[in-house]
């Protein structure tokens, strides 16, 4: 039995066959069309042509950046693709298919950190949260070992998790969000602002963005973080700093046994994530007469999207038509 | 079949016989003794003494101000009583009743939630959020119909919500803490800080606490709230903002289906609820995409608490004990 | 006897000759050069052929974009022209024109601030503060009827008076700078980030910026408010709410006898002023024990820098050559 | 020729005889009383009593703890004197003394800062800004060698320069005030803060307090501080931190030549002052293009105050009838 998972970005769309233990057995990438009905059909042809080499593939599972409502098929809202406002993918894709095989959507932090909990770093916990530090800041939440999604599929939006009132402006339109603060973007803000007011420290990172302060990108920072840069390891220990304080505001709510930090921006390890630890403690209530959880940094990879996926829609299939 | 359930305060023990279906039969109240040790006795006493009147308690259920641990028997710690550091609150209680009944203990504010969610406005929904605004402000979470109490009993620490970074300074030691914006003593400072900016507006009040504004008492305000009075609305308004502000946050993380606001504060109404439905709105993420839950008044009134504490003992007994 | 008035810009510099009182009496535009050796050479060249036809030009006066030394002389650093820094610019001009005037250089705030206090809406005041709602927020003080440039020149930077704790990032490497929550950028923020949140009600503006929000400019949100367009509004009370917060800030350092309010920004009158006028008495520290200063909108035009420059060039040759 | 300086404080009124050049000749001091005109009464009496050992006294200068309109006589009004509100201070006395002698009032803040000015660390500077760092923040401001008070008697109100919105709420009835996060006060509060969150690093200041943290005074964390206590000198940090950044914003609109820090808090010295000067590099607006000025600690003493006073007093005596 295999599933097939796919993981639609901005630029490109992921494809993964998964086996019966959501290892991916085989694994490419096509360009992500412009227009959402073009996306049904790619995603309908990419499971027919699988479906030539596989003859077993029972489920769908698609990992998209936007809002998936309560029903698993439904995305209420997308920042990036503008035709998703309350668009039915999954009816559009079974119907593409005439209805061989049933279709899980799920939003994308949400699948990554499934993919953590069922075969990562979270693997083996009773509630996990999960942050994903990209361009923004991604969340999921495992409560008593099952994806809490909320009433209205909108749980775990963490990244707009209000830090600061009357804080930086967000791309959501209100201020203050956790994401402003902690995320790829952050880094970058962080980096360039020190950049400034202290040029006589900027040589390695004006170096590595040819001197244009706009032209800096989160993995130069990473880079020169690990060279020992000095504005580079302040602009972590910033957003580590956020991560923690982020932390410590989902505990006063949730008060998870595990964090796990996913998403490109971690490859520094304990760059990120010795800040966050420290300020975790700091920030958090009733520090001293509580538990900490373990921070640890995602260990399911890159494909963590398409593993949760992959898992989402088997255990969908094994519920639904195996009972 | 019936429970005890008693609610330990700072000034005065709530006890209530109920019977199967939480209906409180019988209820009095009796003064809190100064110590931890005395106030195991006393409860067991309380116990010994309503067996007498009722010779089916089978089981014991303590609404008490303070952390409680996983194990719903110890208190991690609690701001009025010194003596309760990890202290085995239910152990000492079944031991000197001989274990003739099980003790099953919970946070306070988590007690009224659940009541509210079996006997009160919470009832029949799925994922309820339920804050108390008394002194400070307290919450509740119930999950798929079940309260949670995340890993080691600390979640639903609502009051502890960090607002504002830098913000006003909390007992708890952290600074911006939401009871310090929303809660019967912010809505005290709020008061004030309008009479000292406002003199001339503040006749009303200075007549209520005897011209002595730190002699002015929450219930003052509620009192000329509901007479016009333009300061007291004033700080109203500005609880019930920060009320909304705060249920923002939190649907950032659990996207609930329905608020449940309780506690002292919440008898003027809509002066409260009204401000808070609007600031809601204004402070939710993805505000226009999204269904908004309903914000209510709780129903269960005074005793939610008792009522909760012996909901969760009988649930207890019947668990471990009928099965 | 005339003076010569120069306000440098980012994109074209605009040139007027003075008479005694200070009235324009020619006026004209030209292209700034890339570099700052060749704006010398322009601006000498300007003073060589303005001379033909005015034999009695015996300063010259010039309103820059950037920080001026005490010196009156200097530029210490511009944001936008590199090679300002530590920049002898009058020196430079005075040289190209073999000292036949003198060179007085000041901050453009300044010299516009200047301009009214000498010509227009802060006339006859004695403590002035005038700020600038243009791109950015700009400074001016008046103390005792003298222009106050603080010990170094870098007094009155009143769009970086920090108004939030992690506020939003400025682009001068600090955060929560007033400029970041009021002035033209502003504007432009809060018109985009309510369209966002409230699509349904964006109708006007989405038409008038083609439905690309980045192409939104203040010019548009000013029409849109004047005829009445809710979202416009809201974006106007915001920045005017900060305006206020910002002078109340400042009157707890200065306590001037007027604010006069600059810039492109102010041309929509009590649509900005009313707000600001407001926020600044709820903000201002001991408002009911304390006169409140005229806040009013500037009169001398756009011109008021050109106007403040030639005042003070030919303050400075009267004082130092005619004494 | 002699004066007398006075100096009304909350419980006693410090008083000093000054020869010519401000020295204090001799000095005592009596309990304040209870009343407005008491106090006129007894001010009155010392100076008449004064006369009998010095026949030259020629003029009376007054500290008081309350705003001071701009004619130097009237009390605008003052936090703990509930008389003093509209109060002719200056016209009572000289009434009640048969106008022998004219009198000076001056706000207690500017009197301390200007006696720093004249004879102590402010000496020789053309621009400085005063802050007193005692049970709150005060401030004064000298520019070019003058006192400043503003064009009502209201400014240098430096400890009510909003730091952050939505802040911590201040006796003056805003929020986020810098003396709420840098006084005396905020000393006890940080201190009390890092007690109740980190109680196994408190046994000092616990034993010092008698184990109620309320009872904790700024002189137990000064003097745990310079033994090395941890918790301590972190109190010490966060309000030099908060020193430093208040700073950061008087200069945004005043651009000093020397802060000097007096007050009871300073007799740590380097304790305090080294956060202060690191935090104002820090959040100061283009901190490395411009001259950073001294951060010294006062050099008067406790009784710069009366000294202020004294020279303030005499200087006007010379101005109006000398001349």
């Amino acid at each position: 039995m295999h599933s097939l998972a796919v993981d639609i970005g901005g630029t490109k769309i992921a494809v993964g066959v998964c086996d019966d233990n959501d290892v991916i057995v085989r694994q490419w990438t096509v360009p992500t069309p412009g227009e959402a009905e073009l996306i049904d059909e790619h995603i309908a042809n990419l499971y027919l042509e699988a479906s030539k080499s596989f003859n077993d593939i029972v489920a769908i599972g698609i990992s998209a950046a936007g809002n998936v409502k309560e029903d698993h098929r439904t995305i209420s809202f997308a920042a990036n693709i503008s035709g998703w406002v309350n668009y039915p993918l999954a009816d559009r894709i079974e119907a593409l298919i005439d209805h061989k095989a049933p279709v899980v959507v799920e939003n994308d932090a949400n699948c990554a950190g499934w993919g953590e909990f069922v075969h990562g770093a979270g693997k083996g916990h009773k509630n996990m949260v999960a942050l994903t530090v990209g361009t923004g800041l991604g969340g999921a939440i495992v409560i008593d070992g099952e994806l809490f999604r909320g009433s209205y599929g909108m749980a775990a939006e963490l990244g707009h998790l209000p830090m600061v009132s009357d804080g930086d402006t967000c791309g959501c339109g209100l201020r203050g969000c956790a994401e402003r603060y902690t995320s790829g973007n952050a880094l970058e803000r962080f980096a360039r602002s020190a950049i400034r007011r202290r040029p006589q420290d900027a040589k390695r990172l004006l170096d590595m963005c040819g001197g244009d302060i706009y032209e800096l990108r989160g993995k130069m920072v990473s880079k020169a973080a690990e060279e020992g840069d000095a504005i580079s390891l302040y602009a972590f220990n910033k957003i580590g700093e956020w991560l923690g304080r982020t932390m410590a505001a989902i505990s006063a709510v949730l008060d998870p046994d595990i964090y796990v930090i996913g998403g490109g921006v971690v490859a520094v390890g304990d760059i990120l994530l010795d800040p966050a630890r420290y300020n975790y403690s700091r920030f958090l209530q009733a520090s001293a007469y509580r538990p900490h959880p373990p921070i640890v940094a995602a260990t399911a990879g890159q494909d963590a999207g398409l593993i949760g996926a992959a898992n989402l829609a088997l255990r969908f299939y094994k519920d639904e038509y195996q009972k």
